[in-house]
């Protein structure tokens, strides 16, 4: 195995009640990359097509990724890797551009060596990345990548990731507004404190949540799907979000929220046809503003990073 | 079916994460409870043992909880109801004194009716004898009681009850210390409003706890059982509990927090050896103090009130 091209995909962080630790994985979206080894020892940016990226390893999410992994390998390599990075996911959209990089990254690499390296793992090498990115080293796109589905990051340091169940027929219709949210502007509209009343309401939801989606309860899984706490802040950074959230639902959605910190919005669907509804309705809406905007329609990935070729 | 005899359990509310929402029913700690049909219409306290509680039905739990229910039956009884109750559960001690009394009162009505009513319907009937026991109709300890296991109250109004998996050999040991916590102490304590950093904390325990009892996982049971917002105040109104915890955990609890709101404490064991073992190192702290004490050890129980005779 001298060559891998994989599928990184695009990500939901902070579904709804489960700010900072709820995610989900997504099928449809996501970027391509391909990785092969090389003579030249270290990881180096060969190509990156669709965005405007740094080439500099130590400034790629993704170099920094796959650094800290062939950092942490027991015996050094005499050899390297170069890395493509194909860019379909914008960054700052909201749904993982730079962890699908990182997470990328990292499995592929893991890959090649033949797997030294657990899932979890990875997602701490991938964190790296998400480190030059975002500032710190947040788990909430980059574990749901890697793990695929739903899942839970329980814990920061030491890292823990709980993989849930997922719904066969879930559908995330997503559209990204193409505005620039600053991240120092969504964090600074989060509250540092929140009343007890509402966290009691969240944690409900949270627990709902789970034992939705162990119990492939759809019903429960939309009576669980609100945010009491961040969403009515961060919302007011994303025009349109009330009109989006109602029509969403009234189309069918099971649900609506922000994902990761926006601008994208997310809206979880039984079956594809309810799932192109809202997509429709959504459309609707946005049409009207002067705003440019994509819509996409995915299945919730279960497997994470996805293997294309291998050779 | 003229005559029942029940035994009417206790339970734990706002275990650990779960504050206002996780509760659980016991097996071996409970009251029993006689409730006959008579021909003298309305419900009457005919007996009441082991503690000193009204006799008059507007006053009592279980007759408040009684009433509620033959009030909502569509056609009128022309019969009524002796209620016999043999307290071994002291009022105020934490563990659903009050809820068992009012649980144990409706589901044996219920039955001797032959069932009109659902169990979630049963709860809320139970919520009017909380309602005068407690100032207001909360579902804490009704619902564990009523449905048995491990239940999530997701939401109070309307009522939402969820019924979570239990764990085959998993074992509370109860420390009743005999002090007086007034209701009215144990509230005011409670903080108003909580870091969002630490709610965040919380919420993640509550669906990890959820996905540990629905994956039968010991360790994340052990690892979700922490209490980040309620315990740090209320821990202060009873005496030794940092260190009742602190060596529970020692002697191999899973965890530990506080039973309703105090002042039991309660530790949760895998298999009754540690559950023992707990009950020795509990007792070897409290029988240093002047303070009274009972400990309990029970497994879960699943099926929530019981019949032990029906005729």
């Amino acid at each position: 195995m001298n060559e891998i091209k994989i599928f990184a995909p695009a990500t939901i962080a902070n579904i709804s009640c489960g700010f900072d630790v709820l995610g989900c994985c997504l099928d449809t979206i996501g970027d391509e990359m391909v990785i092969r080894k090389i003579s030249k020892k270290g990881i180096h940016i060969s190509k990156i097509e669709g965005e405007n990226l740094p080439f500099e390893t130590e400034k790629n999410v993704a170099g920094v990724a796959a650094l800290s992994l062939i950092n942490a390998l027991y015996k050094k390599l005499d050899f390297g890797f170069e890395i493509e990075i194909y860019k379909n996911i914008k960054p700052g959209s909201g749904i993982g551009s730079s962890a699908a990089s990182a997470a990328g990254a990292v499995f592929a690499i893991n890959e090649l060596l033949s797997k030294p390296f657990s899932k979890l793992q990875l997602v701490k090498f991938a964190q790296e990345g998400e480190r030059i990115a975002c500032g710190s080293p947040i788990a909430d796109n980059v574990a749901p990548a890697i793990f695929g589905g739903f899942t839970l990051v329980k814990n920061d340091n030491p890292l823990q990731v709980i993989e849930l169940p997922s719904l066969d027929n879930l559908l995330a219709t997503i559209i990204h507004p193409q505005i620039e949210i600053k991240t120092a502007d969504s964090r600074a509209i989060l509250p540092k404190e929140v009343t007890l009343k509402n966290a009691v309401k969240q944690w409900a939801n949270v627990g709902s949540l789970v034992h939705a989606l162990h119990t492939s309860d759809f019903d429960l899984l939309s009576d669980s799907l609100h945010d009491f706490i961040v969403e009515p802040h961060r919302s007011k950074l994303i025009p349109e979000f009330d009109k989006v959230k109602k029509n969403s639902i009234k189309a069918g959605a099971l649900g609506c929220g922000i994902s990761g910190s926006g601008p994208s919005i997310f809206s979880f669907s039984k079956g594809v046809r309810v799932a192109e509804n809202v997509a429709y309705t959504i459309n609707e809406i946005y049409k009207k503003t002067n705003i440019d905007f994509n819509i996409y329609i995915s299945k919730i990935n279960t497997e994470g990073v996805k293997i294309i070729h291998l050779q």
